[in-house]
């Protein structure tokens, strides 16, 4: 019985690297050797406790690797080829995905929630922070890398990436819109790349981090504010000549960034939310115009599936975006915990951890 | 100086019914003598002070008339002509009207909200609970009515027959989806007519008064909730197997309405909200999946201009919506403060008065 | 090895029935034996030879039926279920199912056209005139039928309604919009009850059979024109008062249909073309507006996939849309030569013909 | 009576530089004084008497100025600022402009065209290659001028970048697409420009001039095609592996380009069309995979209206795009015969012509 080592949740407070089963691979499954991963906000959630899985797990959502072994009704794929995997794998023939939810294939009832969609990976199966992750729905979800591309510009492809795009995809951005985009962590600094890259001519960004404002910067704000200096709201209002933004995208998932993100809304406006938030929101009730405001508040849960990422590599390979300034740090599987720990404290102006086994 | 009655705001509490002068016709305008109009809810709260307008203001915003007096720049229609107007009336030419965003024309800053879009008459002007009324931005509004419609049948088009179709438009329901409406008053109940216009194939309708209800089943729905009887989250999850609805539309305004709306959405689906609330929101973690499940809450004010009102009155003639039973009551202008009292505390079954000079 | 009876292509003008092998069930596949079939106007097109398929295979895309036998890797259902597939069976799991493009799955070259798109049963695989058929990407496809729909209720809704239904979604369709549809066979019929479904309020329907226009006045026409009788296009810009209709859809397949569409457009008006070609088109260059009138021509094929399939049969289970007055006439497989006869020469008011094994 | 200097269409073959009488001013008008303007292919279809326009009529429809004298109806604009406007001039106050349909306003039959749209300016009224311009609904169409943009830097705002753009938008480009853009005249360097702007990431363009597809490369273009030297079909269908483009642009008006835009197409593909033809179009039967290819053909007039030239001009703004390479000449007013001499035979590496009085 082959054995592989994976980081686990125990308990919270406790990820820790152990040994675990290679697992067998079904016939709609593929099983991949991880080459480099990451770890994503959501993780340091688990970490904390405060999102629960089942202890044993393993944690992780953004594969990069190499196809080990294919399943027997898995077609148009070679052993050997170098894949990526998005976050959420959506199986392409539910009821969901054929009404064109990718995102929210196999929701159902999870801890309360309502839907948790179809994020599976280090949330209900096991998932990439190992040697090797087992591949649901192999056929819609393994995507190939061009060979001209290395692990790292690939490795923003599977969330980040494809999450913070949703962001200005969702929120309909176009050509000469006016966009705000609140918090600049890894995701903020995507929604900024994708509004770049639907046409938004304005783009204002918020964060409280210096050098966070200053990728923004290089990956497509016109404009940044440090809210620990300047007051947001009436910064955006001032910039925007009181008309307020065509778009908001808010990209923390915090009470504070949704309030704002809905006051600096022109009427008619979108705010497009992609934060992940742990307790109620209220929405003020003048900041919504009574409801009168033609207000529209979308969400959208990072898209996956292999035409979304095969999408997600276009960009890189284009040249149009270059996602390698997030990529502040490199480490080991072997030092996964370490990673852990510089991570959910942001220590040492951390951004992304490419992670390799 | 010709003199006219008009139905008058004097404090919270009172409107009357007291002589004003005929206004002059400036270029852009037309006016409008009265032929029937009626009491709208928001109405009422500005006759209990919950919204706020100017002392003095003539109320009203549903007009249907006679062209009395074209302005100079008003081309296209003949004096005599008989005419309905929106009760948002978008002058077209403002960059709001360009971009799409005509209910938001004029939008600005009005009693700490952010905006009341492009509604005037009753609002920031006279309105039309008068002999007559000055209808602001004419080319863009003064809507013909065909000869085969006699007033009562146009009455609803103004205000609450657009605003309740766009709240399943704006849901953008479509061929096949489950639709749920909470409350059936005149405007939820137009909504249930707009979602079967949409190719709703089954609507859900929730309110507590069994004659609305009733209503309800003739202008669309499949299925009625009586919430004085049955718990209705629950009761629609199980009419769906457990799936939530595609959309759900919000026709009250309130806290309870606007979350029972959200907990019945399916992962993907989009709360339309219509209705004008009186205080702060709250949106519940859980029934928000935390933000993870790609839902969407759009807001609709009333939709006007003279094309969308054509199109509302070309439904009417079709013959594929009846409206009729809307109209409960009828009543004569001098009777108008008696008809406030009536409307006011729902008494008698009244839906709609409709009211004459 | 057992042994079934089906319709086999043998040359053209000659489709037999003789006896084929049951063949073995895939990992990904399923077996379904055929309660209720039907011919479509493309086979008759294969009859003739205009539409060349392989020599041997088994014609037919419309089947009700109940499952015999599941491949390994199907879930979700059990054998015996009652179920319907589509014409058109998407994988789910291609990128253009994934782009939402399903009804181009294995879209390539075949016969000199680009792309055939997903269409397989009675095209590129065994169809299912016959008692039993093979149902490829079985997840995707295999639709449960309720159990208060009988067969010949859910007959049409494996091609001809969302077919015809599409020509409707794809024009988009909107409230108080003027259609007009070209061509009452079953598809045009269907189209026009999808405009109706879509809140079309002035629909004027075309064909030269009488019969059909009767037809067509129960599903949803407001005017209908025999062409024999009164040239169209004049007709229908008389009818619209020289205004044109917002969508225009051809359900036939000619050159003379698709020109009328384009004549009667309003400026910035939508072509929806449901018609399979069998030569060039011409695009007049007055009825283009010379490219400048904002114009769109779309085209749609059938779509397919167990949730469209689903939302079929949601309308018909509402009541909103009638479609058993398609159904003119039922015959046995046994019959199947004589059906094509009868069928080919539009003979006897012929619609379509319930074909049962 | 002033008088003003015009550039005046006599008969096919001349344009010609006379006196004009400068024109009172209209309630909803405004008198412009142009400052800069240039020649568009169009205006040399009426030269040759391609495009039938009335004897002495001014040409032009490309303004730059400032604001002589406003309309007694005309608000919120002052005599003396600086301004342009769109070659078309919607009223916004229209049905088609309150549809959305902005473009096609005042639509009606011109020359057995259906509709020629909401193009006024030196088609159906005088235009702007004079000393000054009357501007019809001068409320939807002045648009002030950012202090920090010279002329020449919105020169193209009110045509040729609106257009191109809308190439792309009508298209709806998307992240992630592979667009083809057929001629890299004016029309088609903007075609180019805005679907990079729209997330477009591989863009192949296509022209027989070399110092074309050399400027294409800056604003835009991955691949260049000189179909002198390559045949354009077989390379696009080369550099995407046979799978073709989402989306192809014709920006000329001939069968050649727009039949090859066709031949590339995906399936589900969009045939974004932008050129004005002078003769019938044929579709060839396998490019429109005989009509089953969920192929769309849709057409776009340059959009017009202040709200869309303020963010063309937000465009130019931001940085985003620039399009000072095409203006490769500046000439004055008094050399508008011997413009129309270089510009008509396109000699001297001619793009744009910066015209001033």
């Amino acid at each position: 019985m082959a054995m592989m080592r994976a980081a686990i949740f125990v308990e919270p407070g406790r990820i820790v690297l152990d040994d675990k089963r290679i697992p067998d691979v079904g016939a709609l499954e593929a099983l991949v050797r991880i080459t480099t991963t990451t770890i994503c906000g959501t993780d340091v959630h688990i970490l904390k406790g405060e999102y629960p899985v089942a202890k044993g797990l393993t944690i992780g959502h953004e594969p990069v690797g190499v196809i080990e072994k294919l399943g027997s009704a898995v077609a148009g794929y070679q052993e050997g080829q170098r894949v990526i995997v998005g976050a959420i794998t959506p199986s392409g023939t539910s009821n969901a995905c054929l009404c064109g939810c990718l995102s929210q294939d196999g929701a159902g009832t999870k801890h309360g929630f309502k839907a948790m969609g179809g994020w599976r990976f280090g949330n209900t199966i096991d998932g990439c922070q190992a040697e090797y992750v087992l591949v649901p729905d192999a056929n819609a979800n393994l995507t190939p890398v061009p060979d001209d591309l290395i692990d790292e510009q690939v490795l923003m492809c599977p969330d980040i990436m494809t999450t913070g795009f949703a962001g200005a995809e969702s929120g309909q951005v176009r050509i000469g819109d006016t966009v705000a985009v609140f918090a600049q962590g890894p995701i903020g600094l995507c929604a900024t790349a994708g509004a770049k890259l639907s046409g938004a001519t304005t783009i204002i960004t918020v964060d409280g981090i210096a050098q966070r404002l200053e990728i923004s910067r290089q990956v497509g704000a016109d404009f940044t504010i440090n809210f620990r200096e300047t007051e947001p709201v009436a910064e955006i209002m001032r910039l925007t000549d009181g008309r307020g933004v065509d778009v908001a995208i808010e990209a923390l998932g915090t009470q504070q960034t949704f309030e704002n993100a809905l006051r600096v809304l022109r009427p008619g406006g979108t705010l497009s939310s992609l934060g992940v938030y742990s307790s109620d929101l209220r929405i003020p009730l003048g900041a919504f115009s009574a409801g009168l405001g033609d207000i529209k508040i979308v969400t959208s849960l990072c898209p996956g599936g292999k035409e979304r990422l095969r999408r997600m590599m276009a960009v890189i390979q284009s040249g149009r975006v270059d996602l390698k300034p997030l990529v502040t740090h490199r480490m080991k599987l072997e030092q996964i915990e370490a990673a852990y720990e510089l991570f959910a404290n942001q220590r040492d102006g951390v951004l992304k951890i490419a992670i390799t086994p």
